[in-house]
């Protein structure tokens, strides 16, 4: 009964947006007003998903669609074809981002920017990337079969290289070095090569930089890559912001000698200081409240012969959290506990921070409530949370404010062939998407 | 005072000794009984030390003599002038053994003998079994000078390859198998084609067996490769006993993860099973009264980069002891507590016994009472001790009973160029081992 009433609802709600087209409609000019339930064609969008997913596609079901690879370049041709059909008007920036935009009604406002990635790690998963720029596009689809042209601009980025390290969103927040365009990406091409292989121009870099002011906001969707909304039973993940990551090598040293003749009480076993070193860490990360994480997960131990005690042991530090200042703190309880350990096992540890850190990128609060009030009328529950991993969201925030939406992984299975989103959640994501943007063409964030 | 009294008995004795030469005297026979005080001759024997050490003599004061390489070719042929000097009949066993052999005055006794290796790890020191051999030829020469023949015949042996497995005691013992001579050893030869560059015979490998009754005992003196005696300012280490080995692979199974995306609370992280593993290790093997050891040498965590969780971490497990029964005792705590561990990190720890495997040796009571009765008699201290590296005495224990000297390493440095021992350390452990054969020689071991 309660779905009948709704369904009558749904249709009188229909009626009275037909209305209203017919009202607003006049020759080619779409309607202006979008119907307060739109949605997303789901069958639609999973044909194009599955499509997508043949471009390198694996026999365990996986993706090995690595960027500037023949299988990226070949998408590409289908993914601009896509664009097109929405109305989106497409081109090539000179770091290889595809940009399709479809004009608003409103000139003097900036865009409303959403996408995501194509490309994947070596024998990666489906939905990774690949929905963000998916949704993004059906997004635009169901705009355009429905007429309706926001105020602002749209637009459709599907970024370079995300997966060897955010190239597309770094150039566009003018972030990538002419070193950074050296470096062999698992295409085998140098991202230079890779590029140029994509119709961009990295000569000319600097043309991708956007400005501050010409996007309103960029919203990315995203599988969760975790297993926290899976574990809770949770449909939509509002990511509070993508966190900040440091990562240190640390170095114990000790004393090499022969494990035969150096009785325990006068051994400096570097293998023994680091096992106390990856517990510390694990303590002190855990005491803190929040969703904080720090892994080690590199180890080398010298001279690494099971007959002799380890003089040495090299490993990796790395500490994740929203707050900068959350990172500092539970390193500098990590080093104090270093020394102690250090002085107890008589080693020497040291620290190297590691030149690949990411400073957190917090979402713009407003973004999260309209994502929350969007999810719930679609009667859908959420959970704000962290973004562990990076995403080019966290680069588009040097230009704007953003927001992302988490669909849940299961098993929390990221990086494998194996990673998998259920078809509902990747519906419901879409469509999360979808009516937030309408929202966000209503307002104008204080920023 | 007191040391007048003893030089004045010391006289008297040899004087004694002096009338029983005078009446065993008889034309170019030697005398039959040992001068109490008889002493090697210090000088000799670090002169020779260092001429050996010119043998593959490295710039920063190592050797570098690996078996079967060219130095190692090139010293025996100065062993074989120094071993016939001191009246050795000197021959090559089929394993490449160099064997000097001094009759006796009964013939029906076996040998006493004894000797070391040569040979060195790459890049080792001076002393490293040279000590062991140098020791038992300067022990024949003085024999040789004083004109002294035992009532047991003498052997010196200085064995093949120790440092690659301690391949020409194991021959003697019979236990070199077929594939062991195809193992290529660090002068890049074959073990098969090093000993027939000895010239040995490793086609006739079992005419190297020595029966049980050949030889009354084996005695060999070492620098000891740890840092006890030198700490605690003793003189002289007599030997309890050689370690047996165990030793495992020990494999962690967790679950790799994004180390972005998995919350510390549902981590399966096989690195801080192993961190947990190594402290557990070293708590254990502390927990018991002795000498007993336990080592951590290797480790290898997958896939091993700093922003995934480890699913896996292998590592290597060395436990030692002078009883096999202790050694089994430790392992199984250690599995015990490995099974809270795994449950606890959510991890499987599993154990794979490496072939690897050395039984304890014990020395034999009554030699370790002429040892420290001897140290005794030279104003030496002494420590009872085990010996936690291989040495070829314990592959004789097969075969005889068995005693060890060990004298001081400075800084407990071993298989480096910078393994040391003073010079009246040298001195003093040749002494010992001198004035124990001849005590040796005149008892019988009731074994």
């Amino acid at each position: 009964m309660l779905l009948l009433k709704h369904r009558a609802f749904r249709l009188l709600t229909w009626a009275a947006a037909g209305m209203s087209l017919w009202w607003s409609f006049s020759g080619a000019i779409p309607m202006q007003q979008a119907p307060p339930d739109l949605r997303v064609d789901g069958d639609r969008l999973l044909e194009r998903l599955d499509r997508l997913a043949r471009f390198g596609g694996t026999p365990e079901g996986g993706v090995n669609r690595v960027a500037f690879g023949d299988e990226d370049i070949r998408s590409r041709v289908y993914l601009k074809q896509l664009m097109e059909e929405a109305g989106l008007e497409v081109r090539i920036d000179p770091a290889g981002n595809m940009i399709g935009r479809r004009e608003g009604r409103d000139h003097s406002l900036p865009a409303l920017a959403c996408g995501s990635h194509t490309d994947t790690v070596p024998h990666g998963g489906k939905y990774d990337g690949a929905l963000g720029v998916m949704a993004a596009i059906e997004a635009a689809q169901v705009l355009e079969d429905n007429r309706i042209r926001t105020r602002h601009p749209l637009e459709v980025i599907i970024f370079t290289d995300e997966e060897g390290g955010l190239v597309g969103s770094r150039a566009m927040a003018g972030e990538v070095s002419d070193e950074a365009l050296e470096i062999v990406s698992h295409s085998g091409k140098t991202i230079r090569d890779g590029i140029l292989a994509l119709g961009g121009d990295p000569e000319n870099l600097e043309g991708a930089r956007r400005n501050k002011g010409d996007i309103e906001v960029f919203l990315e969707i995203h599988v969760e890559q975790g297993g926290v909304l899976e574990q809770q039973g949770i449909d939509i993940g509002i990511v509070e912001g993508i966190v900040g990551i440091n990562w240190w090598d640390v170095t114990i040293e000790g004393a090499a000698n022969h494990a035969g003749t150096t009785p325990m009480n006068m051994r400096r076993d570097a293998m023994l200081a680091a096992a106390h070193f990856v517990i510390a860490v694990n303590t002190i990360v855990r005491s803190e409240q929040g969703g904080q994480v720090g892994t080690v997960g590199r180890i080398r131990a010298e001279p690494g012969a099971p007959n002799v005690i380890p003089g040495r042991v090299v490993l990796s530090l790395e500490l994740r959290d929203l707050s900068a200042d959350k990172i500092r703190m539970m390193f500098g309880r990590i080093r104090d506990e270093s020394r102690r350990i250090a002085e107890r096992t008589r080693t020497e540890i040291s620290f190297s921070a590691i030149d690949a850190t990411a400073v957190p990128a917090p979402t713009h609060p407003l973004i999260r409530d309209l994502l929350e009030s969007s999810a719930g009328d679609l009667g859908l529950t959420s959970l704000r949370m962290p973004s562990g991993a990076g995403h080019d969201a966290q680069e588009m925030a040097e230009l704007a404010p953003i927001g992302m939406i988490f669909v849940p992984s299961v098993g929390g299975i990221s990086h494998s062939p194996k990673e998998h989103t259920r078809a509902r959640d990747l519906i419901n994501g879409a469509n999360v998407l979808l009516r937030t943007l309408l929202k966000i063409d209503r307002v104008r964030l204080g920023v």
